[in-house]
């Protein structure tokens, strides 16, 4: 089973909330995980229409997905008219400087183009962490620490105050990355295998 | 293998979208298909739990989906807490009284309360019916009679323009839910077989 | 100048929320404020239909709008049907118990539904809170007191960690909306004046 | 007052919906209306700052915006941090080979953009074609003569069915963009006079 993150990153916070997805996938028995960037992904297309699962990531910026991810998006559109992607199984997540800061959309953008390439689109599975003791009846709400600190279904976001990677993203938007590499890993054994 | 729609429709242009996705559904071997209005579903919610796929539809009122729905979802809100219907396939369809009228807003609103739930989302998996011979170059563009001419990837679309049910939907709107039916069933015994 | 504010709040959080963005409102020179339930506002349509502006919120349930406001969207189908509110200022809140919550979602099934009745929309006009020097290059990022400290533009977003109400929104979110009712009346001014 | 029309348009079905917009803009007394390329923007963006109104369309491609309209939004990123563009109107419009396609995703990508710059988002103002008396009750639909047949409030939608420029889209998509230039200069008077 043959695992792919494709991410857009400018100042490298995506990149490691990259990676976290790719070490998550790549722990999962059975699963060859590969990380490229957009444009390492463009040089080795082939390799994405081998794999049985591909998972995409970039910043938000401006309220939507980022123009390097949307550039590759139509450079890849050869693979649509074939939907050379068909059933294979897709994911998506971002990363802002803002607690929420339009990520949804972000998301949404992702969402959109791999439902249009016929792929099986798998989300977070997992409760926001305002349900984690810590943090429930907390004003200040769950620290960067926590898993899914934000809250988000859809894909895992990430929020980087301006801090310089490794700093940021926390610890907490990391591990819920790392958490749906894994993720994305079993839904595959399952639906691939 | 059970696959289960789930419907809202005041007029009846929803009620043969959702008839005809169940019928889609129905028709594959080893799939045992049901479909519930919204009412009958809470009155069944137990065997939406023993699903192994739900597919929710309802009409695009002013932008988003029906009240009826968001109802429907608010109260089976226990089951979000469980994360009950986790890894189960999810689907999404809609209808309104226009080509586009909004309804891509609709099913985003139903695929984010799937990945809430843990949901895998499944959607068309087929081309926009421009790319079919007799709509290209055409300026009309396809007819009512053609398969996913509204062009919907995440989720079947169908246009009622005010015509009552049975004439509307039209035919190649109900072989869109039809042809949807067919590849959530599929789907879900990959997945859940 | 009339400014209305229409509501729907189940635990009052998104209550609170309402009354600052009604304060707001009510402290710009020349502003008629009046703030409303849903059930109210079906009650006093006539006065909707007066007003200059009107700014709609409600809880983010399940990742949109929540079934009460969906419910008056659907009662109110009459004054779409005559364009009533064509050219009014119109806006939008909500809350839920996440960072995120796929909050925005809801801020969009609001933002459609305004401009299906031919309204203005007028959003928070203000940068996200990650631009305040006490919230840059801090992991934790920008806390409960800090104003937009979740970077919302489309309309005033507010979390409020299962924390009763009045010590949830906190003070920032409070304040995002106390801003947001002032904008709106200001722009009111201009458009309408 | 000074409207401007910022487009992207890789084949010119785009191009013809920007021109129709700013033929409608022009028309109206006492207005100032240009039209740029994103090009032309980047080059003239000072005159961006001293608009009035800006009105951004481009196509729908793979579900969002267009890779060229994200990367003129990208390279302005300097307005934004000024919040130099704030209270002034704006509007959005798009293109694609189907009825439906996803266009609403790529007008929410511009409206949140809009929102981002504190612009005031102005819709189309108009109901959807289905209720003009020669669409009622027609299982086709309104045809390609009729104005907002695709039913948008968001912003002006256009269907070109791969046939080339100037055969689309068709006379209602271009009479529906032409409107909508009209009512945002109408809308800018009004709020900018």
């Amino acid at each position: 089973m043959k695992v792919i993150i494709v991410y857009h990153s400018r100042f490298g916070h995506t990149k490691l909330q990259a990676e976290a997805v790719h070490r998550g996938a790549a722990g999962v028995e059975g699963i060859d995980a590969s990380i490229f960037t957009t444009e390492e992904a463009l040089e080795n297309a082939e390799q994405l229409d081998q794999a049985d699962a591909i998972v995409f990531g970039c910043p938000t910026y401006m309220g939507s997905l980022s123009a390097g991810m949307k550039s590759f998006f139509e450079q890849v559109v050869d693979r649509w008219f074939k939907l050379a992607w068909k059933d294979k199984v897709a994911g998506a997540f971002t990363n802002s400087s803002s607690f929420s800061g339009d990520k949804l959309n972000t998301l949404m953008d992702i969402v959109v183009f791999t439902l249009q390439h016929g792929m099986i689109y798998v989300g977070t599975g997992t409760h926001p962490a305002t349900s984690h003791p810590d943090s429930m009846n907390s004003v200040d709400g769950p620290g960067p620490e926590v898993e899914n600190r934000l809250g988000s279904s859809v894909g895992p976001m990430a929020a980087s105050f301006q801090v310089k990677p490794p700093a940021a993203p926390p610890k907490g938007d990391i591990a819920t990355a790392e958490a749906y590499g894994k993720r994305i890993a079993q839904i595959t054994k399952r639906l691939r295998g």
